[in-house]
């Protein structure tokens, strides 16, 4: 009787693809080991040997995982439900609408594409597919962010936010400023801005429940390399009703992932959005109807950390909840969940006004909606 | 014997006198009782019952301390070393000139002047009497300043300072919206900027050594209450050399403390710089060359907390500095101490410059040294 229940209580694993051995790739390579809901059943490669390495050093069953020397083939591969596509940028919509035509759901590195119309036509397809899309925005899906979300929208600890700033940076070695894909023109053009100003945005429209800003003005004297490629940047983000967002993103400065929400009734800081310190548990801290102590010589109350624990990583979890939602269209009928093409959209729409506030020397740019 | 070399160890006090009796002079009165070598000798206010009602609330002596009903009075008191001047900002530049022409020592409240002009006619008035200026700006006293001075002159922990990020917020109530000196045109005309944003200016300053910034542009949007004083604002400063640093500063939200030095090297966070959570002991954290865990699933090293004790809280130790630099110049012939007047100077060229932009519609502003 029992296995006669038994498919509805694990219903089968989602069959991925890994199109592209990317070094990223190796963490979500991880996270689908320890996702329920997910199997890796295949690695796509420029070259079949390339594959075989990516699956030996990183812990795939030699017996399961099919290797396959080109994406094309790995697309072909029927026993694939989903790929996870961690190419360069420049590559993402062509392969990315290869595999919507094909029927496989698409889990796609960030930043997305190069501007939200090559977005666009990524997303088009899939919609045409019916095939699920959701960027690879891992700290969206950490526990840590439900909570905080919970704490906004509560509205009474937080209230109406103001001011937002985001930092997120890190220091990229020589051989990085020479040789990575993220410096160059013909593989990801967005540089720093497109790697690492991504989160900031999302962040941002994270914080204000995904309403757009008015106007966008990139920060003055954003560093490039000699091919033009940003090294380092930063905008300010204008909303109708005068909230504000700063952010800087750069390759150059230590090790910042800065997110602080400023509003009428309280305080948020987090120091490590993009990353948690630790896998297992991260912090907040929130300042809430914070006043001065007598004669003004302290706070009262003071403010308060927040802890959050999770058992899996939040790569995990990002796939284990894609995973369900191709379950979901594949085993049950169900739609594609469409909040995240939405969230991504809005995330590229406003990296693409940064970009053009950027290369009009810092003038403001109207987000087209 | 040991009578002689009395008056070398313990120095006569420094005699201050109190010329108002704001809020803000209550914490200061605390301080001077607490600081070696400070004395309050005299109140003044406009009528003698409200300086002897503060006297009275404030622990000071009714037996030692003079009262006087005018300003005037106190400034021709022959046994007031040194005024702490803690009236409105548009009083400033007559009551500190005149405190000066009578010799006396001048502790000036901030923002120490409504433009750079009018505390020149200040520091002018300091500097032919030979009096210490000093503005009361608490936080630069407290060792833990001293403590992170240390960590950003070593180079080795920051780096280069790239980017600054400053946030000085309280949620002002309704009577301080509608009935505070600090939101009145003909008192406190540069209202938030002045109030708080004065603050973020001078860790922005601090940060860099004192380097003046090259450009200024206002954020858009900053919020005036009916009589045009600003409620809420901020800015981004450009050096010539790439740095950049963004304030906000408001009566509006949540009270907010931050300073965040992003270098090459390292990242320094400080969430209650201006008042520490507590008297006796306040932190900053540091997270120096860090690096990301194996497969970017943590960070390595983690970031330290840095805690700074204290015995005395920073305005007594404001005091006993600025009581130290009265004795050398009243008991050994010394000169005033230069570099705070310069300090002040400067964090007051800087506000001017972020209110020109203000008032031009966020127009970059070149900063004149």
């Amino acid at each position: 009787m029992a296995s006669a229940a038994a498919p509805d209580q694990s219903p089968r694993p989602v069959r991925f693809g890994i199109l592209g051995c990317a070094s990223i790739a190796r963490k979500l390579a991880r996270a689908m080991l320890l996702a329920p809901g997910a199997a890796v059943a295949a690695v796509g490669s420029r070259s079949e040997e390339k594959a075989r390495l990516f699956a030996a050093d990183n812990g795939l069953d030699a017996a399961t995982t099919r290797l396959h020397g080109s994406y094309e083939a790995l697309l072909d591969d029927p026993d694939v439900d989903a790929v996870y596509l961690p190419l360069p940028t420049s590559l993402h919509v062509r392969w990315a609408t290869a595999a919507a035509v094909r029927g496989k759901h698409v889990l796609l590195e960030k930043p997305t594409a190069l501007c939200a119309a090559d977005l666009d036509a990524i997303l088009a397809a899939c919609d045409a597919a019916g095939v699920q899309f959701m960027d690879s925005t891992m700290w969206m899906h950490h526990p840590r962010t439900a909570k905080m979300r919970e704490l906004v929208d509560g509205k009474e600890a937080i209230g109406d936010i103001k001011v937002i700033n985001s930092v997120f940076s890190f220091r990229a070695n020589e051989d990085f400023l020479q040789n990575d894909i993220r410096v160059k023109p013909d593989l990801d053009a967005l540089g720093s801005l497109g790697d690492v100003g991504w989160y900031c945005i999302r962040a941002i429209l994270w914080a204000v429940d995904y309403e757009l800003p008015k106007t966008v003005i990139a920060l003055r004297d954003p560093v490039k390399n000699r091919a033009g490629v940003l090294l380092a940047c930063g905008a300010t983000l204008y909303w109708a009703d005068g909230k504000t967002a700063t952010f800087n993103c750069s390759f150059l400065t230590n090790l910042t992932m800065d997110v602080t929400l400023v509003g009428t009734n309280g305080t948020l800081h987090l120091t490590d959005f993009v990353i948690p310190y630790e896998e297992k548990s991260a912090e907040f801290c929130v300042a809430s109807k914070s006043n001065f102590a007598k004669l003004h010589t302290g706070w009262d109350p003071l403010p308060s950390k927040h802890v959050v624990t999770t058992d899996l990583p939040q790569e995990a979890l990002m796939v284990q909840e894609f995973a369900r939602l191709v379950q979901n269209i594949r085993d049950a009928g169900g739609n594609p969940e469409g909040k995240w093409p939405a969230i991504t959209r809005k995330t590229q729409v406003v990296l693409d006004a940064v970009k053009a506030s950027i290369d009009k020397g810092s003038e403001p740019i109207e987000v087209a909606s």
